[in-house]
């Protein structure tokens, strides 16, 4: 960690920052420049999360810079290697590219199992819907709950799918662990601490999207926050961000994939569906997911979008979605990687 | 709402288009243009909010545009006055401008009642603190839970403060209710519906603040939320936004503030700390605040913000909060408002 | 265009909205609801583009909506195949992926010819290297200037490549052109319309960055400058946009490429050198940057990033240059593309 | 300035940065901690623009933290005092706060005249008026020109108000230096250096206005630009910058007027008109303008903004413009200022 203190900082200062430094157990390394002084601290105390606030507290400090990334168990400093999630028969972060694929929302038996028959003959290996729906309008179609669960877990049945589902409030956790097979978190619940927590105390994995205005080391804090309880098994997923662009509904971030391979060893798979809002995106995106070295995909799939409850404009057809995995079938080849 | 087609949309689809927007109740208004046809729609089903989704997936749409706001209660179509927060001797929302003060966190009995008494005297009417903390770190201290509730009701008994605290999940509900006069959902919780809809369903108002991602209409939108439910006593609260400016913590979108009472009929208050993060922007951005109509602000206050367990650079020692209070008097005084 | 009336605009004013539109020679369609008015308008008089901010000032206006996209000359909407930019031997936006490669800055006889040599052998059609620097800071480095442009050519003469450099300043528009093959307007230029405006009247190709701020539209707009002094060979790059994200120096906006292409016939390339800002980053970028269909790279080589005087930690060595093309080529070969 | 090394980063690695840091003449102090190595690096070399670039490209550097402000002349560090501009009679940046105020462009004569009379009245002291027009539409008006320019002289003759007009190429700074009090550079062309460059060899004050995505450090590196050339008067203009949200045109970012007087000397005022582009907003913002200790604000009026060629929907009525003024008035006495 440095310290830089204010320009004229007085000797008193100096001498106060550094007995502070020291009472969390740190050693102290001031460099006196001739316009400031910055000095450096090292040490691992308990405290390491603590010491960054108060020192920027302390008077005559300008600011504090750590040098040590705050994510310790999902960051590459301890762990080399990579984390794969394991799903009886499927591997997530290896050399298989999990394409997880279906409507939005769950709306009906035969909305989800036409669907769920066209993506697994696709070549998805996982089956999405939503039974319970974040959406900004209170009027909005709100998902249909347990119904939508028993539909999802039906649709397993009968296709050998896995299913993967978003858990939106810590109440609903056991009865959506009795059908799902992946939790999902959506992009507004990523800071969703209360939730994540919880989560981090389940034994099935977690497929956590990035809040459309969280930084890459927000985002692999929260994932820290699911692992730190104890479930390793997180699947981060890039969904686009928000920013001033208005023609595309998210501007979805391509270099995030390799940035968070680097960063971290948890698999990343890529939402190119609500990662750009237009179905004639989707398929593109989907691409270019597979060029930096995505994990997976999560594509909206809907046998007819012109009847969904929600997120209409960004569902694929199925006719549309073979045309996807067949485009990317060919970059996989290049990959050496398989569906 | 109009529906613009795409160029060279062909009859028959125009017609299809027609015919799905009569299906939901509404009388048609085709206008062709020599490069593309738009279509007025007029009308108001209970389906208003999935149409919109619905006429987007159609073939031949471009794009639809919703002329209504989506808020109905807390928008001013429906309601023209102002909606005023009772709290038994307090007003928010009319000539009266309330300074929320205390603590990020409440650490200790020390430091809760030293800051009250401080605030208090300065002419704050209502002591915040957290006794649940949402940090974007699962090692930072997490708050003092029930034990920092009690010594909040605590304070009150002592000073005759109100108390403001955040809630972070349904399952502390009652528990915070038993408490707290203002419960206080944070910027990382606007959008989360689960809670908003069960705040929905207390007797007691709600503190809102501004989610860092979040547009003026989602952000009514969620208070669209909690009023639906049964709860009219949301208070907006503006504490900046996430821009790529990193000098302050966040971008204080002063403008929302008269922008939404020109949407809205709730009371609007201001954070300067959270939205500038910087202990010595907080005063200046203050006066600002009343000088655009705001009804309130929520600031933090420390006794000793070196030792603070949470935003110490952002917070004002006591005495900064006595020149700020006498800084706002004077511009009250112009505006014909009481603190 | 369609003008929505505020809910309770008068008779009077509805009717003062509806002059001022045929005043523009367009016909009137009004939609009464229950509670507010809207008015479709129809037409196209040579005042297309100024009838919008004028109703915008009308009283009883809530806002205006227009229908047809403002870029004529490069959309879609005229103009139904794609433009090809020829450059003796050279086509761009055709199913050649033409990479254009070459230091920020050049620097010296050296660097420039090494360089030159380097990604001729890997494959690169163009030079690109700046004579030129808008720089952040006046005391960088700020180009070789002349002796910079004389260098550039003379590596065109022994390499057989076409050469790319910036221009920032109508004055050396006669200068840079006794040089150059094609003419590169930065970032921070793409809202110079002065600039714009004069390099519509040169006979050589303009290779137009994006800026870091500009949405799709502005982008176009700034193309419309140029195309509508007469100058059609305008080669759009895609650079990366400025986000909250701080990671990556840009983020770059990877549907904008399809997007782009949707809207415009004019051809797009990626620049993925300040796209991501990160030397690690680059290659699986490019990789994307096929995968969404651009038509060329422009990226950043130099053989000793360590001396480079700008933009070193994205600069690319000649073997990972080498690299990055190799990765490509494969994907190009499954597109059905050259280099 | 400080260097962070990569975790395992090697002793060869970490000498050779010491080494490349001697080079510079700087001194080197190294601290080593369990898991990495940081560098500090002491020393005012006049490479010290070149040395963060080149240490971000060696082997083994994870990051570079440069701890003095990049801007010299225009930061705090070297000038303690106030820098004021005067202007035969007019000083801006100490007790007199300036209001310039008139239409976007000048228009005509009659326009440009009784918005003069009527913003002097209502105590204007500069005129402001664009007769060279940035506009994102080629199809747009792009002003009188030096017509423009002749209008604002003759009405500067008749009013005895100061005139400000925006210059937007090289070419023409010694044609509007014939006319203009003090020169304007808008958004757009904040970083357009070369226009800079040559501002910094004039005698005459520049408006410098905010780029839209600009932070304050590169707006201040900006103003460095024009001061290094020798022109110590700029005042630097907040104008809004651009963000997610779409109900505002801008988004003005209040706190960047303290934040920039902590950071500068140099005077500071505020754009209401571009900084939310509603009418109905401009009024509160410029009484929070003089709450945060701006110097003045540039105002756009219109005598009839239905008729205006540009900005309509931002532009005052005088009767508005009357109104407030007299709001920020009496804000002004409270802080002991005057118009």
């Amino acid at each position: 960690m440095i310290i830089s203190m204010v320009p004229g900082a007085t000797q008193e200062q100096i001498e106060h920052v550094c007995d502070r430094i020291k009472g969390f157990g740190y050693s102290v390394h001031p460099i006196r420049g001739e316009e400031r002084t910055v000095i450096g601290a090292i040490g691992s105390s308990k405290d390491r999360d603590r010491i960054i606030p108060v020192m920027e507290s302390v008077p005559g400090v300008e600011s504090v810079i750590p040098i040590l990334q705050p994510f310790k168990l999902v960051g590459r400093e301890l762990k080399k290697g990579k984390t794969t999630v394991q799903l009886d028969g499927l591997t997530i972060g290896a050399d298989q590219f999990v394409v997880m694929a279906g409507p939005c929302s769950v709306e009906s038996r035969e909305q989800i199992f036409d669907t769920a028959h066209r993506v697994k003959a696709a070549g998805a290996k996982v089956l999405r819907g939503g039974a319970y729906k974040p959406r900004t309008s209170p009027y909005d179609f709100q998902g249909l709950e347990e119904e939508g669960l028993k539909l999802l877990a039906e649709a397993r049945e009968k296709t050998g799918l896995k299913i993967v589902t978003e858990i939106i409030t810590t109440e609903n956790i056991d009865l959506v662990n009795d059908y799902t097979d992946i939790f999902q978190v959506g992009a507004r619940n990523m800071q969703n601490f209360a939730l994540l927590k919880r989560l981090g105390r389940v034994s099935k994995p977690l497929l956590l999207k990035r809040g459309m205005m969280s930084t890459l080391k927000e985002f692999l804090m929260s994932a820290e926050y699911v692992v730190s309880q104890g479930n390793p098994d997180v699947i981060l997923c890039e969904r686009g961000i928000r920013t001033f662009e208005t023609y595309t509904r998210n501007t979805l971030d391509i270099a995030a994939v390799p940035a968070l391979k680097q960063l971290s060893h948890l698999p990343v798979i890529v939402d190119p569906s609500h990662g750009t809002g237009k179905r004639s995106l989707v398929a593109p995106v989907s691409k270019a997911a597979v060029a930096v070295g995505a994990d997976g995909l999560i594509v909206e799939v809907h046998p007819n979008p012109e009847e969904a409850f929600s997120d209409g404009p960004q569902s694929l057809l199925p006719d549309e979605f073979d045309a996807l995995m067949q485009g990317i079938g060919k970059y996989l080849e290049v990959e050496g990687k398989r569906l």
